[in-house]
């Protein structure tokens, strides 16, 4: 278990990180990231079987950048753009060295074709997350997916 | 931002104000505003493009006031009822003058004619709330909806 | 209303109790009550109408446990699986003698048949915790749902 103030950084980064996607703010997205720092997004059912296929897998910083330049410049206009609005809710936290282990059920909501909202995906964050000069940033963030088929194709990371 | 114990105030008004609509119980929704007060509930593509039509839009306690007659008395009878459940997720606070403005993510979902339940609609809170003798109120509440086709028609407010 | 300490370690139990169930951690699930314990799961309009129906009604720590060895071993097999993945929200907290009072939201979102997400069943839970040497566990929980027809038959707790 962690510290008050710690668990309020943490938290803090989870929202910051909520926001800037359902605001499309990719560099406010990048922002969350350390200097070393991955993002991988994968079925459940992958994690289960031990299979290394991810929907989206960056192993570095330079990678992240990488997909909000694919997002913004060569994607751009080529795919029907959607709204998403995240959930996130800590379940587990425990210290792992310097970083910080932390486990979320999240939840994103977006608006669909007929302009309904329905549920994008669902399924639990795995993060490693440093702080440094106060400020907590994610060394690793794992979106893993419950959801099967999502009903439309990501664009956005999760 | 702002600092643990008046955050812990404005989440628990957020909650109050759930609980409030959640329960139908509108004197209990109109007791989360100021003295001096506004309401609006508008779509985002609305906000968007800045245009001013808004799907409820009351801008003074009076009109909030209003609002709760026309539900309990004007139309009582006359609407298919239905049951909420709101979740809300604070993602920004800043100082503004003696308010301080608040944004969270919200959901809302509700039990359909089917007796399912489902996505009612989702979006984005910007308040501005007051703090006086130590309770937090709202001097203006703006819920701004993503879901653009409601599954049903909205008689409570968001 | 109660000190943040104590709000604190009610949110802790209630988030175990969500990673429990979302992981089918049974024996996790049963440590999240009290020596002295019932777990109720009943639909909103039984309550409203004091009806005694209930979906699931284990009036002991025995019975909850009865119910593990259910779904563990008599019903394994016999089921489609599904996976869970809950959201909690306190919105109301309040000292009864001995005992917390809490009230939530929550959501609980799963997996279909087609793999897609959506609401397994939205509602109420109506708790009553103990604080003992500092830890929170369930004197009496119950989860009252505003579904009315789920989607799939229940197997698991909610």
């Amino acid at each position: 278990m962690t510290d008050a103030d710690t668990l309020a950084r943490i938290d803090a980064l989870q929202t910051r990180y909520a926001r800037a996607l359902d605001a499309k703010d990719m560099a406010g997205w990048t922002g969350c990231f350390g200097e070393e720092a991955s993002y991988v997004c994968i079925a459940r059912e992958n994690v289960e079987q031990d299979l290394p296929v991810a929907i989206m897998m960056d192993d570095s910083l330079a990678r992240i950048r990488d997909r909000v330049t694919y997002i913004e410049k060569v994607w751009s206009g080529t795919f029907e753009d959607y709204q998403t609005r995240h959930f996130v809710q800590r379940v587990g936290c425990v210290a792992r060295g310097p970083l910080i282990a932390v486990e979320s059920n999240f939840i994103v909501a977006y608006t669909n074709a007929r302009g309904r909202s329905e549920i994008l995906v669902a399924g639990t964050y795995e993060d490693e997350i440093e702080l440094r000069d106060g400020e907590a940033r994610f060394r690793a963030k794992k979106a893993i997916l419950d959801t099967v088929t999502t009903p439309r194709y990501l664009v956005y990371p999760v």
